[in-house]
């Protein structure tokens, strides 16, 4: 194996990749974006449920022409990076064999997202690689990036995190969260592949729905993170008194949006708003602050966040658009993985 | 002209209905549901835009085959009924001429909505026969019905008016409405006939957007009639303290959802806000509690609202799906309709 | 068990009806459709996939509270009329027991459907209740409207058969038909419940493809009822001497279009071919001759086939709108009914 | 301005860009593709009605952030290339004019397709710049590559031309087409930017139509081609005998399918079939034949044609996939435009 303790040289051999798991819609995504890729390699894609077939035949949009194999017959000394698209609970074995082959891992599972353990057993039910929780970086480069250019396991956000952390991440950091409502809409191909009737066009179409209105997993994701990017910024006692997230279904198959109702501690004027938001991502090559409200198209099939605050009412609106496979999940990961590897982040991004 | 001052009989003469402005999406519904409606007579429909076409070639869906005269053509004495669906503005003398000989009218737009001629103004502009505000009824019938039946200018509610207040009223007649969050989703129809490219296929299709994020019209009418209601309860002082209501598109053509939330002003367990919700609504025809979140489709195409209340988050959060066409415009007219023809409430809607 | 070997009289009790299968669309759509017909009763539903849950909960839109049975808990005793909406295959057996019990049958599935049995066979495989082909009725009003009058089994036509054959019979009967392209466009809802991955609405959103290119099992039932059209024309060699059929999935949940071309074995002008769709469907009351070319939203969720006939390149096109869930399954199947029991044709159907 | 009568070098300076009328759809595209490209510099964009806005203010998912001018404001002597998203009729002066300033152009509108004016001229009128004909080359690289890499004039194709001459042109070549049918499925972002009440969400969401069932444009280009290209096959008299070619609309953004039906001049199988159709394009980047029908979303956002051919009743079927915008017209616009340039004819097309 490749020694990738170190970044891979600008002028470099490509690091080669596996995509564990790459017949779901993010796992597959993320092969494409890696065959397409200017200093990757894809060596080898698994998944169980379609070894034997080629992903351009499974997915005749991609342009990937290998073929799946079982992940029992991949040798990891071929490999220096491990993209893993497992369900949660199944991903951490993985991962575990992965890092003990010294692979570099970016997981899109849920299994690392967490820095509290009981939180994450709350969630999601016991845990078979505790130890591994510690080492593991949360991959949001834009809160993140310098711990993720260190890091060896990074954990993939979830996409409704994605865009609320991204949303609230300036008033968080500004102590100013009291109490925030998220109404979340989401594109179905969230749901993954083989969701059922609940997921059939006939389900969807003309159709708008909340779902799981209390006790979605991604609300504690979303109340430990704001609670750490608040106490980062100084405010350890800032962290939102009450926060409610209700996700919808909403006929669209790839795109996310969230709408970020705050109560802030203390009012707050537009232009101190603009001047917040612009502090923290003027810079970002991913993230775009909006005059008017983002749609779900204006960022689909692509790694932008796209932003817009505003004071109404006494109270603060965010809405936050991403598409919840790039965003939301597989470019998110290369854009760690750039990061990880030291290359420009914005790398095979387009 | 029929005397109109008493019921119709039930085994009487139909009355006879003139719809003006039957080329838009809520007119065009108005007048089919007229024409298929067992007591009613459709005598007359008018529209400038397609005046001399057959309704059934403009909409081939419906079956009207009369042909759209313009309004100076027709004889206000060959009816008892107008059913007005013009923008706000031109609706108001059309209205006026209507009263002025007699007939009963329903207007659709928000000329006669608003009990406060200065809230109107503010959100509309000046208004061209405020001597007609005082006689108007508000034409939410779950909550006017004793009024509407003896109106004889009834004010069909707006479409998000109509999805919140019923969401809301149970709590605004006990009292408990503090603080209030309405995040609407409105398919597309509700913007009506001609919207331009803001409402083409490709620009809303796979698409969801916020707009008019602060300042839309119906927030007012929502928060005088939730006001109007505390204070039916006999709780004067319990308007909503503060109301912020965002309406979002969504690539639906008929279909409206609101997702209120609202911070109580005590807390409130869920067998407490069961038990208000089913006095409230247990025996309505056109309302339906529900024990999951309602989607659009449960209530396309139907006068149906669907409600589901739910404590989360020491909030609570309520759901509500019409259909902006039907419930929200058309077919609450013809509800409205039979109320102040004596006739039972659900005749003609299925 | 009531006498339905005479019409039931125009004031008498309504015909009590068993729909068997009303978990899946045309058959839930079927339930509903008796439910609000003025002239029958909905005494069961059954289904087993969902036995125990009330019809409108599985359905939120739809109004009927009865709750679903297993078949083998109803007592056919207790109702004058059969609605099998099952698979093929599964049905005949039904479909027998009911017609031991004396009850009319109309089936939804193609079980009936064949006067050829090699041609079912071949089709379908082994048909386990042969003896009462005989006896069967083609349920295709337009064209049988006699014969289902007296039938005691009618077999419910396809969705694609229905649209193409009420495009292409007045041709058919006027020996016209010598060479004909169907190019068939369906909504999803045709592929019934629980379709699975094909059927997801990842899937089929802003993607349209053919499917089953060649041999799709509604062809021979097509080529079928077109000779035998022609025969009773006094065209006995006039059958289509060769009939392509071709079926694409669309992002439409209910509807259907076909586009057939039409090579004629002579020239036929524009003026005659009018006249002849004009002396056929003149009178009738769901079938609807257009001057431009019908979509499937003219027709959602009604009983009508529009019709459109043109002379273009020598050729014929014709090209014909129907809701398959609809005129295509469980609302032909109440006009069936509506003949078979001497009612209305229309009653019912809006 | 640089000298473009030599193909620019591989290390050397980019090729800068004009694109006229960048604020339609396909002009927009255009837009971003070059902005993207490794090898062209978007210089100028222009466009009347959105004069002064940067273009990813009107299409926020577009990276480009330069202003639109207008045309009048441009200096042609900065730049080389000029592609022309003009409507037909207005391109032909603007085409006229660069290349009167020494500027290689690709102009995507009909103006310069037809090799015969007086076609040209009955299916869109009088011709302002016929004396251009002669030199201009039809944009389709799979049958034109050499002369479009000497071309100073490109003609981009019809989105509906490329999608069927790419599915019958090896059995144009072979001389085996004697009648077609061609019915065609597209997006409709097809209508181009303000399409009005036709194009609205509401009148195309869950529809489907032909529309012009006869005389579209397009029919005159295809008809010609597949002349050209059967008498270059040396079968010149080999030109179809009778071509239908009816459009559909679907609900789809952007998206074609054409079903081609094709009786042959003589019997062909599978095998054959399959052979002629593989010495066409089995090396062709951008074409991918499959063993199942294409679909829409197989080439969503790609230049990628998808064909598959069968044999099925004695006739060949032929479905063709592409998207409109992309090769139907912006993309392969960049792939003539690599030609043209001596470029890698993958460049900057992913």
């Amino acid at each position: 194996m490749a020694d990738v303790s170190q970044p891979i040289s600008p002028e470099g051999a490509k690091a080669r990749v596996l995509v564990a798991g790459a017949t779901g819609y993010a796992g597959a995504l993320a092969a494409q974006l890696v065959w397409s890729h200017p200093r990757l390699e894809l060596s080898v894609i698994t998944g169980r449920s379609d070894a034997g077939r080629r992903l351009n035949d499974l997915y005749p949009r991609y342009s990937v022409p290998l073929t799946l194999k079982e992940l029992e017959e991949t040798d990891f000394d071929e490999v220096e990076v491990g993209i893993v698209a497992y369900p949660h609970g199944a991903a951490a074995p993985v991962v575990a064999q992965m890092r003990g082959r010294g692979l570099l891992v970016v997981d899109l599972s849920a299994d690392f997202r967490f820095d509290s353990l009981p939180d994450y057993e709350k969630a999601y039910g016991p845990h078979s690689e505790p130890g591994l929780l510690d080492g593991a970086v949360y991959g949001l480069p834009e809160l993140e990036r310098a711990r993720i250019a260190e890091a060896e396991l990074v954990a993939n956000p979830g996409c409704y995190p994605t865009a609320t952390i991204l949303a609230l991440a300036p008033l968080a950091q500004a102590g100013l969260l009291e109490d925030v409502v998220v109404d979340a809409k989401s594109g179905v191909s969230g749901a993954g592949r083989g969701g059922g009737e609940g997921t059939a066009f006939v389900t969807i179409t003309e159709n708008v729905n909340a779902y799981k209105p209390s006790g979605h997993r991604h609300r504690p994701e979303i109340a430990e993170k704001l609670g750490l990017i608040a106490a980062s910024g100084g405010n350890a006692e800032a962290a939102p008194e009450r926060l409610t997230f209700v996700p919808h279904l909403v006929p669209v198959d790839q795109g996310e949006l969230v709408s970020c109702y705050v109560t802030p501690r203390r009012q707050v004027g537009q232009v101190e708003l603009d001047e917040l938001y612009a502090a923290a991502y003027g810079d970002e090559p991913f993230i775009r602050l909006r005059e008017l409200p983002p749609g779900m198209r204006d960022v689909r099939e692509t790694n932008q966040c796209h932003v817009f605050p505003l004071v109404t009412d006494d109270r603060i609106l965010v809405e936050s658009a991403i598409d919840n496979l790039w965003k939301g999940a597989s470019s998110q990961a290369i854009q760690n993985l750039n990061l990880m590897l030291g290359l420009d982040e914005t790398e095979g991004l387009g």
